[in-house]
């Protein structure tokens, strides 16, 4: 097999990444490791920055998100019983809009299919050869049989947990991490939304996040241990921890049943450059952000838009400008959303140190400057509906 | 003896509230606890607020200052050798003065000798008694003689080694307080400045300050340990530490004859409420930050401002709204300076912790974005200048 651009790993930033490579004339083939059914069903991400819906949406991809997906022009924070409304729309002029990761793939699977792109589900034994040749190639078995694609450019979308990015000798990568010292408890719940906005919350309690994915599902998150056992959170003591932490006088939190629970740990991490040869990491495969500030989705989308920007460039030109400021290019955004992320965490929820009363006092001096600031607010505004792509 | 105020401490914010007191027709009397001539020439801040020249000049204290002091437009960032202003008169139509807290202090002493204020130097063995009574006194040693100054109010502008907290019983009180892992090793250099504004730089070796004190005497900073040993730095590292951490390239640091050096651990305090029966606390006896934003001084005089006006109020009018807020007024300018003062430091110094290389990042993409979003700039020009007293 051949084809331009070998893309590793089918989420939302590969099958962009593909689908912007065939508006640009260049041929690509999508591997991932799950099966379509799976990848259009996980739930993770829901929040698009308004860069990544224009983007969406000038690619011929966005129609379904127009109809179904819900813009929001403002998001909540709260600390103990008082809530602020951070009016993003007012102070940037820019939104976001809520939608399903999962929903953005299934139309970008849709898509593709529809234009005869080559995306190879339940994709096994994935390995990335020769990058630093001209002459790279994908080995993997599908349907039982061992193949090799071979390619200008390979791609890493593939997720953290990917074998992509330890294909950059050690020696070459540099490594930046923060681990947290504490998870997320995220709850999905077949209800109705109690508020038309999100609700970052800062309880005595801990941090509590209320996030919808449409008007029939509600999406929470509570601060945890990283390794909170589940079993210790049934639904009645859920239902209670949210009302605790997200309730101001006079606001009702409705409750449903719940259908999925899970514990994530927090991590941020950047792995750096995002390029070794003639492989190009996007999005998870190359950094990690808290999800404090709903960025890992979009972050994907930026590397890749400036992706396919590059490989167009050079397939069009032969100027391998755009690929070689590939890296430095996306690292600078990467550590503006790491930052901000990082802020957004840091505002919200308890580390719980031996200065956790002090600590408090700051976070809550900085949620009364945000009230009483615009320019405070307008970072924080313009951070969440997204700095420009480019 | 007895006073309408007994004002223990006679540093710049007990010497204004005597002042600001006396232009509102109402006695006090200060106790100093060292020399005349020690506190006038005792180095310490530099940097006023625009409100605090403001209250300085309109309590008609300001004349020396206005002809001496300089005036500053903005406020430079360093990043490595990258060198960023921050041009707040441009951002919020304010400024800050250049002018010692001794010079402020002389000013002070000078303008309540002309009204015959009573300022006691040399006074021993303080101690507050009855503050929970409408006959609070204090008790001290002056001139070999044991004296009884009777008043209505004690304030306690004795700073944070005074004796007026800890006359608040602990069981009443609630202290918040952050360590610092480094400490700043301060240099007062007989040389003029080799910046007409001061320089807050992040160099891989550390934090360094470049301030001044006039045009002939130029003033710096160098993080370091909190226990820092001053015989290590002979005058030609310092020197050389220096032109190290604020170097760029093109511009020169002026050596000159060093007459100072200290090293001051870092501390973040809180000791809340301010108040207790009637002693009121105000300054450093209450609350300490971090040197970093150059608050110390500016939260000090927002304190008393607050102060003089709550017992002028109730002089006039026996009202005591103002009195019985105090507290908390104060309290709610104190954290947003804690949390702006903690930024600076957060942005500019090194933690060292297990993601020292990951922090160093963060603080990189911070100075990028105030580089770029007029709003982060803003952010630090409103609370560098000062937001408004009241």
């Amino acid at each position: 097999m051949r084809t331009q651009v070998a893309i590793v790993g089918g989420g939302p930033a590969g099958l962009l990444l593909s689908h912007l490579l065939h508006l640009h004339g260049i041929d690509s083939v999508v591997l991932e490791r799950h099966s379509q059914e799976y990848v259009q069903h996980r739930v993770r991400a829901g929040v698009l920055e308004q860069g990544t819906a224009d983007l969406l949406r000038e690619a011929g991809v966005g129609d379904r998100m127009l109809r179904e997906g819900d813009v929001h022009d403002g998001v909540h924070l709260q600390f103990d019983e008082e809530r602020l409304r951070i009016p993003f729309r007012e102070l940037t002029g820019r939104g976001i809009t809520v939608y399903g990761q999962q929903e953005v793939v299934r139309d970008l699977v849709e898509r593709r299919r529809r234009d005869d792109g080559q995306v190879l589900f339940e994709v096994a034994d994935v390995g990335v050869h020769d990058v630093t040749t001209d002459r790279p190639f994908v080995r993997f078995t599908h349907e039982g049989v061992e193949r090799e694609l071979r390619a200008d450019f390979v791609a890493g979308c593939d997720g953290f947990h990917g074998v992509c990015r330890d294909t950059i000798p050690a020696g070459t990568r540099t490594v930046y991490e923060r681990v947290h010292p504490f998870g997320w408890l995220g709850v999905l719940a077949s209800v109705a939304p109690s508020s038309g906005e999100l609700i970052y919350a800062n309880h005595a309690n801990g941090f509590a996040l209320h996030s919808m994915r449409s008007a029939e599902v509600s999406r929470f998150y509570l601060q945890c241990a990283p390794d909170e056992p589940l079993d210790e959170w049934p639904d009645e003591r859920i239902w209670a921890e949210l009302r605790t932490r997200l309730g101001t006088p006079g606001w009702t939190l409705h409750d449903g049943p719940i259908t999925d629970k899970t514990v994530t740990a927090m991590r941020s991490f950047v792995a750096e450059p995002l390029r070794h040869g003639r492989l190009f990491l996007a999005g998870d495969s190359a950094h990690i952000v808290p999800p404090t500030g709903a960025k890992g989705l979009n972050l994907a989308v930026s590397d890749v838009d400036r992706l396919a920007d590059a490989v167009a460039t050079y397939h069009r030109t032969g100027s391998t400008t755009g690929l070689d400021g590939y890296s430095a290019a996306c690292l600078q955004r990467v550590w503006r959303v790491q930052n901000f992320s990082w802020w957004m965490t840091s505002l919200t929820h308890h580390f719980g140190g031996p200065d956790a009363a002090f600590e408090r006092r700051l976070q809550r001096a900085q949620f009364d400057y945000l009230r009483t600031s615009t320019a405070a607010a307008t970072t924080l505004a313009e951070n969440y509906v997204g700095l420009p792509l480019r």
